[in-house]
């Protein structure tokens, strides 16, 4: 019987730390859901993976910063990006108001050719 | 640049059909946005699809059926499912006073080993 979940149950009040949670694992891919409550990547850090990442915000506001780019970019829900690679990002803030839900689809192979 | 559009964005008022986009196409997977609006699998239809797919509710409301269930499973927003390759299922109905948006993940191999 295939199960059903839902993204927004099982958030706790209070998140100390990043909540990562894998809902999806194959070979080649994984969909994670992330919350977060305030929380940034450290200063003078940067994400630099190895996977390429797809990346939707579902609840709360997020400010992204890519390497070489000047602006943080401000994520509201239903905003959505692929990351390829190891095109080096980070969080610089989320909202501490709320809790931000992402989901992140990570995956392995070249994007492009059908 | 790394482009960031919304899921929600550029819904047209009136769906005399069901829409379908692909936001994120690779090699073994591809990632769908579908709308619909009072939309239902064909009477006597079932999905039977070569791919798995991992499908989240985002907005609306559907009733999804799987063959031998007797029962219609609800989705609401935020519920998520893994429905494997050749597992037959079809959509009962999408809710006629709103748009149901879906994200679907249709990817090709097994799942399980990581």
């Amino acid at each position: 019987m295939v199960a059903i979940n839902n993204l927004f149950a099982q958030i706790p009040d209070r998140i100390p730390a990043e909540i990562s949670e894998i809902l999806l694992k194959t070979h080649r891919l994984h969909v994670e859901r992330i919350v977060s409550a305030g929380h940034a990547t450290p200063a003078g850090r940067w994400y630099d993976q190895e996977t390429h990442e797809w990346v939707l915000l579902l609840a709360g506001r997020a400010g992204l910063r890519f390497e070489g780019e000047a602006e943080v970019r401000v994520l509201e829900p239903g905003d959505y990006l692929n990351i390829p690679a190891h095109c080096r990002h980070r969080v610089e803030w989320t909202d501490p108001a709320q809790k931000t839900v992402w989901l992140a689809l990570h995956y392995r192979e070249p994007q492009g050719v059908s």
